[in-house]
């Protein structure tokens, strides 16, 4: 008689990017608890459930984690199909791994159905590949909401050894081109803002390190986006497919 | 007349997580050159075309990477529609990049389309989420293919600062146990090994980074497979949805 929950990710924005068991989640749920950024044809794949907005507004969240939490369990125990769709991945910066672990403590029924990550797919919608041969074999994904976070690993890494990818970063633009160039990382070393990633309005900067939070093309503070920083970010093409509008032209 | 070419990602091998647009290019597609660990369902899609395996087998690979690049061009010139499906995501250890460059180099028109990394969803496919509140705040996706590329990377960062997920690593679990353990991580830093994440076979080893490469239960250096270390690898719970069977539980 009980239920289940699936953590559902809906990749970065562009509702093709949507998984087919995503889909079929979607298809057969009886309740969908969505976040902010999760497209309006995502949704329209649920054509029977109820659907909630639990995620956040101008940065405040519109209900609380345990709130989630308890909807999730009190729904799973009536036998409903939940679905908790997160932008991304669920287990990348999603909270998904809190869940998991309060459903799992529940007794729920709980699967996790992986996501297009942002972390990747932003770069590469416009032309950037994290890893390249001779450019970078390894990267690096941080969350740049908290300089107690973001500060210990960025002023660790070796410079130059990583493709460095920001999530939540724009308000500490400074704070992260500070920390990096201390750490005896390059002002040179090209970087990209991106914006809207997966999603029509999408936008594009592409610069220099030095010139993160300085460059008069850089979107506001408050916007969310992920920064690219690394020698792969010159190698922006074509590739891209028109999903971006290139502010600027990338200089080799 | 002249056609093009999607670099499409596969997703880790369950053909469940293809995302709606890789199919629908498979659908359309005239030709597909598809890699190793490619699933039948997912070729399945694309009943209309050619279909060219051109991964490795044994280590070896069938066709050089300029064959490959020189095939989706001549093809593409024809005029047809040329799917490039890769496993994973394309943008990572993919030579994605290389590919998009090639075609870039060529006027051919390239589009990526993201796919689900394995680099991620092998962890999250275990119940581990690579990111956690708490936890991690970040994580480094590195190839373990060669000593050259994940050392520089591996000895500079701050012990315990990030997840660790070592793609391609199998071979040199020794090397990158004493790189981590010299650079001062904990030997008793929860470790797992996943193999086939995403497919029917999936199995995982859990312990700990000091006994990745002595642990009987761990697999032969030669199968592909996903090491992730940190201390979300102890989040490991039923979330997996029973894609794996577990050798060995963990021990918080």
């Amino acid at each position: 008689m009980t239920g289940c929950v699936s953590l559902v990710g809906a990749g970065p924005g562009d509702p093709e990017l949507l998984t087919l068991r995503a889909v079929r989640r979607l298809n057969d749920a009886d309740l969908v608890l969505y976040d902010a950024l999760v497209s309006p044809e995502a949704l329209a794949h649920a054509p029977r459930a109820r659907r909630f907005f639990v995620g956040k507004r101008s940065g405040q969240p519109a209900i609380s984690q345990e709130a989630i939490n308890r909807l999730m369990i009190r729904e799973a125990r009536r036998g409903h199909s939940v679905v908790r769709l997160k932008c991304g991945d669920p287990f990348v910066f999603g909270r998904g791994g809190e869940e998991a672990l309060a459903l799992a403590a529940a007794g729920i029924r709980c699967e996790v159905v992986p996501g297009v990550t942002t972390a990747v797919a932003a770069a590469a919608l416009a032309g950037i590949p994290v890893t390249h041969r001779g450019l970078a074999a390894s990267f690096l994904v941080v969350s740049g909401h908290a300089e107690t976070a973001f500060a210990p690993v960025l002023t660790s890494l070796a410079p130059h050894s990583a493709t460095v990818v920001v999530m939540m970063g724009l308000g500490n633009r400074t704070t992260i081109r500070r920390t990096m160039l201390d750490a005896g990382w390059s002002p040179h070393t090209p970087a990209a803002i991106l914006l809207g990633a997966g999603t029509e309005g999408a936008q594009a900067w592409y610069g220099r390190l030095g010139e993160l939070d300085s460059e008069p093309g850089a979107p506001a503070s408050h916007a969310p986006g992920t920064i690219v920083i690394g020698a792969v970010v010159s190698l922006a093409t074509a590739a891209s497919g028109g999903n971006f509008e290139y502010q600027h032209a990338i200089s080799k």
